[in-house]
C-alpha cells in the first residue's frame, strides 16, 4: 500500500508534466536550443543561490557523517555550476532527433509511410546524489522533446530545488511552461513507489545508480523502465594476446576510473600466458593500488612476485567493486573464459585481447552483452567516448537501447500514413 | 505466492531455451532457413495428426459450450494447416535480421565501432486459442535467431501440443536443439506467473489477445514485456474532408474485418459536415449491420434517416467492440476531435479525413499514436501491408517497437569495439 498522499502528489505532478509535454513535442529545434541557452544563463546568473544551497546540503550530509567522498560528488563550486550550464549549452549544439525520418516507402497501393522520431512524452528519472544529474537530465529531456520528473537523492534535496527553481523560472521566460521539469521533493520512498506505478502518466523511468536503486525500480516498476549501468566487466587474456597492450588494457581498464561502470572487475588469463603476464599485470596492478583477489593460480603467481593478495571467493567473481579491487583467475582456454563471464558478467561491457582473428570473431560473436571489446579498454563504452555528444546513460537491457544512450534514444517513433482515400480490399 | 513446482517447470524450461538460444544466435540465415523449411515439410506430413489432435480440442471446446466463433478459430482442417506450413516458408524467404549493421563508424583514436543486430536470447509468448500463432512465433523466432517458450490458451492443449512435437522432430532432425521451441503446458494461471516473472531467464514476453490478458501481462510481469494489440482506433471526418472520401474510409475501417485491433470503433463528425454526411454515413453503416452508439446530434440524424441507433454512453467512446458496432460523436472542430482521441484513444490508429493540409499537419503532429493516418482507413496498421511480410503482433507501447512488429523488432543489438590496443587517457 503506497501513502495515497505520495500517489496524488504524482499524479498531479504527472498530469502537469504530461500537458507540458504536448507543447514541448511540437517546439522547433530552435526554440528548444534557446531555452536551453537561456536555462545555462539563468544557471550562471544564480551560481551564488545554488552555491548557498547547496552549502545546506553539505553541511547535513557532514553533520550525518556523509563519507568524503559523496560529500566530493555533492559540492558544487563556482567552477561545477559554469560546468553544469555549458553542458546545456553544449546539449543545444547537438541535432535534434525529434521529426527524423528512421524509414519510409510508397506502399503498391500508393499510401506514402513513413516511421518518424517523436518525444516519449513524460520522462522520469531517479538518481542519487550527484546534483549535476539534475541540470543534465533536464536539458536532455528538453532537447528530446520530454517534460521530465526528477527525482535526486535526499542528500542533495536543497541543491535540486535550487536548481530546478532557476530552470523553471528560465522556461517561463521562454514561454514555455515550467512544469515541463518538475521535482519530485520528499515523501520518501512511498514517492519513488508512486513514481515506479504512475502507469499511463510516465511513459518511460531511468534509474542512475547504485545497483540496490536499480534492481528496486525494475522489479517494483509497472511504469516501463530502461535498466542502466551495473557493469560487472572482465578483460580476457588470450593465448594470441600482445602481453603489451593486455597490460595496458588491463591496467586502464581497472584504474582510470575505478568508480563507474565500464571499470574493468575482472582480469581472466590463458593458463598458456599466465608465467610471463601474470607477474607484470600483478605487479603492476599492485603497484597502482589494487587489492587483488586471486585464484589458486594466479595466487601462486601474485606470491612469487611478491604482490600482495587474497583469495577471491566465489562472491568476488560477481561483485561489481567499483572501486580499486579486481578479481584474478587463469582459465583453461577460450571456452572456460566464455563461460565465466556467461556465468558472472552483467551483460555491459567485456573484452578479448588478441592477435587472433577466430578467438576474436568467437568472443565477439557468443558474448552477450552491449558492447564487446577486441583491443581495447572496456573504459570505452561511453557515449561521449561513442561520438554521442551527450549520454543519459549505459543501458544493460536488452528493449530499446542497449549500451550508452544519447538523445534517439529518449525518443519513441509514430508511422505517419498518407493517402487519397485508400481502403483495404 | 506462485506454486513452487510451476516457479521449477518454467525454470527448467526456460534454461533449456537458453542454452538451446545460444546456439540459435551462431546460425547462418541459411541453417535457419533450411530448419524452416523443414519445420514447413513435416507439418505438411504430419497433417493427420494434427487435424487428430485438434478435434479433441473441439470436442471439448463444443462440451464446454465454446461460441460458435471461437471453435472456428480454433479449428484447423487440411486447408490451414497447408496454410501454416506456408506461412513457414514465406518466413524462410524474408531476410535475417541478425547481423544487420544498424550504424558504425571509426572513432578519432582509431577505433571501429559497429551497433549490430543479435537476437534476443528467449522471447515468451502468450496467446489465446488460436493455434496457428504457435507455428507463426516458432517460426519468426527461429528466423530471429530466438528460442520460444510458447504459452497458447488452454482450449487448444491438444492442438499446440501436437504441433510443437512435429516442430521439435523436425528440428532435431536438422541437427538443431529440439529446446529452441517449447511449449508452457499446464499448470494453469501459476505457470503463466512463472513465466512472467522469469527475470533474467526470459528476456522478452510478448500477449497477443484480449485486453485483459495483455493488462496482466503488463501489470504483472517483471520481464520486460512488449504490449500488443489493444485499439480503440477513431475516425475523423473534418469539416475539409471528400465526403466520399470519408464514406468508403468509415466504412472500410469499421465493417471490413471489426474483429481486429486495427478496426475503428468510433467515428467523429466535424459539425460543419455533419448534415451532409451523417445521413449517408449512418445509413451505410446501419445498413452493414452495425449497432450505432450515438451521441445527441448524430442521433438526431439517425432519427432522420431512418437508422436504428442507441445513445452512447461515457463507456461507449472507451470500448474497443471488436465487432459490428460504433460509437458516433459530432464534434465542433478539430481541437474537440483532437482532445477526444487524447482522452479515449488507445494509441493504436487514429485517421483524420481531411483536404486541408493544416488539418492533417495538426492531427499528424498531435495525436500521440503507432499509426497515424491521412485520408487512408485505419486497416492499413499493419505488418504485412507496411511490407515487413511477417507481424508478431502490432505494439501500443512506446519502448522499444511501436506499430507493427517485423522480424528486426525481435533483435536487440550489440556494440563490437575493434582496436589495436587502445586505453582511455
Amino acid at each position: 500500500m503506497i501513502d495515497p498522499a505520495a500517489v496524488e502528489q504524482v499524479r498531479e505532478l504527472a498530469t502537469a508534466a504530461g500537458t507540458a509535454s504536448r507543447r514541448l513535442a511540437l517546439l522547433s529545434r530552435a526554440d528548444k536550443d534557446a531555452a536551453l541557452r537561456a536555462m545555462a544563463d539563468a544557471l550562471d546568473a544564480a551560481t551564488d543561490d545554488v552555491i548557498k544551497a547547496n552549502a545546506e546540503d553539505l553541511q547535513r550530509g557532514r553533520d550525518n557523517g556523509m563519507a568524503q567522498g559523496l560529500l566530493d560528488r555533492l559540492t558544487l563550486d563556482a567552477g561545477r555550476v559554469a560546468g553544469v550550464a555549458q553542458a546545456l549549452r553544449d546539449i543545444a549544439a547537438l541535432p535534434d532527433p525529434v521529426g527524423e525520418v528512421v524509414r519510409g516507402s510508397t506502399l503498391p497501393n500508393g499510401l506514402e509511410i513513413r516511421q518518424v522520431r517523436v518525444p516519449m512524452g513524460v520522462v522520469g528519472m531517479i538518481y542519487e546524489a550527484r546534483p549535476n544529474v539534475t541540470v543534465d537530465a533536464a536539458g536532455l529531456a528538453l532537447k528530446s522533446g520530454n517534460a521530465v520528473v526528477l527525482r535526486g537523492g535526499s542528500a542533495a534535496a536543497s541543491t535540486n530545488r535550487a536548481l530546478v527553481a532557476v530552470l523553471r523560472k528560465a522556461l517561463v521566460a521562454q514561454g514555455l511552461p515550467e512544469d515541463a521539469i518538475s521535482l519530485l521533493d520528499g515523501g520518501g520512498h512511498d514517492a519513488v513507489r508512486a513514481l515506479m506505478t504512475a502507469r499511463g502518466l510516465v511513459d518511460l523511468l531511468i534509474p542512475r545508480g547504485g545497483a540496490s536503486l536499480i534492481q528496486t525500480v525494475v522489479t517494483e516498476s509497472t511504469v516501463p523502465v530502461i535498466e542502466t549501468g551495473v557493469g560487472n566487466c572482465h578483460v580476457y587474456v588470450d593465448v594470441a594476446a600482445d602481453l603489451d597492450k593486455a597490460l595496458a588494457i588491463a591496467v586502464n581498464a581497472k584504474t582510470h576510473r575505478p568508480s563507474v561502470c565500464n571499470a574493468a572487475e575482472s582480469l581472466l588469463v590463458h593458463r598458456a600466458v599466465a608465467d610471463d603476464f601474470l607477474p607484470k599485470v600483478l605487479a603492476e596492478l599492485g603497484g597502482a593500488g589494487v587489492r587483488l583477489h586471486t585464484d589458486e593460480a594466479s595466487g601462486a603467481a601474485a606470491e612469487q612476485a611478491g604482490v600482495a593478495h587474497e583469495d577471491a571467493t566465489d562472491e568476488d567473481w560477481g561483485t561489481e567493486y567499483l572501486a580499486l579491487e579486481m578479481a584474478v583467475r587463469v582459465v583453461d582456454d577460450l571456452d572456460e573464459a566464455l563461460e565465466h563471464i556467461r556465468t558472472y558478467g552483467s551483460g555491459h561491457t567485456e573484452a578479448i585481447v588478441t592477435e587472433d582473428r577466430a578467438a576474436a570473431r568467437r568472443f565477439t560473436h557468443e558474448v552477450d552483452a552491449a558492447a564487446v571489446m577486441v583491443n581495447a579498454s572496456t573504459r570505452f563504452t561511453d557515449g561521449g567516448e561513442f561520438g554521442f555528444g551527450a549520454e543519459i546513460g549505459i543501458s544493460t537491457q536488452k528493449l530499446h537501447a542497449r549500451g550508452p544512450m544519447g538523445l534517439p534514444e529518449l525518443t519513441t517513433t509514430k508511422w505517419v500514413v498518407e493517402g487519397d482515400g485508400q481502403v483495404r480490399a
